[in-house]
């Protein structure tokens, strides 16, 4: 396989971490996510703790930052900048799938990267987010809304507002189909587009 | 094959209608375009040049139309409720591909309907509008984004915002992979779908 990265974006609950984990084992490429998360820490000098305790957190207001008299940039930031250059150090590296992250944003325009963007319908979801994420809701539906939007907030913050938009991505799959035909399809993309 | 209607969406010179036609070639199952508007023509009382001079023109002015007396619905609205009419009526019969027509929109909630989007970057569709097409244009661009808007015209005129959106559809591609690549990789998920 030619140099390729793979970045996933998903809805909340449609599966595409497990897709894009699955699909890094079917085409033998390393996967990075949690990883991805070690690496940053690694090279900001955050432990990984307070990477997790800060990171997709919403930027806190400016006006707290006034009052802290602080003068640097929001942990936020700093993370999401120190994430965006071990993401384009990966792609000037190796073939790998990234999920999360506004990957595909921080890796915009170049040649050799395919966005893939996952999703499903809410009741899937919600479903999904039940049954196999073992978290707890009052309302499924409701707390699978309110994880994307943050997901998307997020997004906007670092990215622009393409979001979910079908132009943004190569392909984009409703995860109905099920995770192992969701990855066959991906994988038959990259070969397409590889020309094998 | 299982009955299933397969509507397909597509951005201003992706090459989405032969990439429906071929589909439904692969799958051995009926295509919708060309075809549909005279079926519509026949159905409504129009003649088929009177459907083709009205079709997914604009719907005239308010004004226009109390200017004119006129008590009934536009052309434009009477040509998609008898479009609408003769989609429902094909759903309801038999397995085929319709592109365009806001078929996805007319047949939303049904089982037995996957939803398809082909898009391309700006230069691709250009480049076959100019090479392929055969369309005489001062700058192919410029000729593809106002055909563009006038197709998400008409869908939010006569559907809803979605257009374009990821979630609106089952399978959404990039059609820089090739014509026949793109078949596949849809031939694979309806497949999929359908649980072969």
């Amino acid at each position: 396989m030619k140099k390729t990265v793979i970045t996933i974006s998903r809805e909340y609950g449609s599966g595409g971490r497990i897709i894009g984990k699955k699909l890094a084992e079917a085409l033998g490429i390393n996967f990075y996510d949690g990883e991805l998360l070690s690496l940053v820490a690694k090279e900001s000098g955050y432990t990984e703790e307070f990477v997790r305790q800060n990171d997709q957190k919403k930027t806190q207001s400016l006006l707290y930052h006034l009052y802290m008299g602080s003068q640097i940039l929001p942990a936020s930031d700093m993370i999401f900048i120190a994430q965006s250059r071990v993401i384009k150090d990966l792609h000037s590296k190796e073939s790998c799938v990234i999920v999360g992250r506004c990957a595909d944003y921080v890796l915009r325009g170049k040649e050799d990267v395919i966005n893939i963007f996952i999703h499903a319908p809410l009741e899937s979801r919600a479903a999904r987010v039940k049954d196999e994420y073992g978290e707890q809701a009052d309302n499924y539906a409701t707390h699978v809304k309110k994880k994307d939007k943050s997901r998307v907030a997020y997004y906007n913050y670092f990215a622009d507002d393409s979001w979910g938009k079908a132009q943004t991505y190569d392909l984009s799959v409703n995860s109905d189909i099920g995770v192992d035909n969701a990855v066959k399809i991906i994988v038959d993309y990259v070969k397409a587009k590889q020309g094998e």
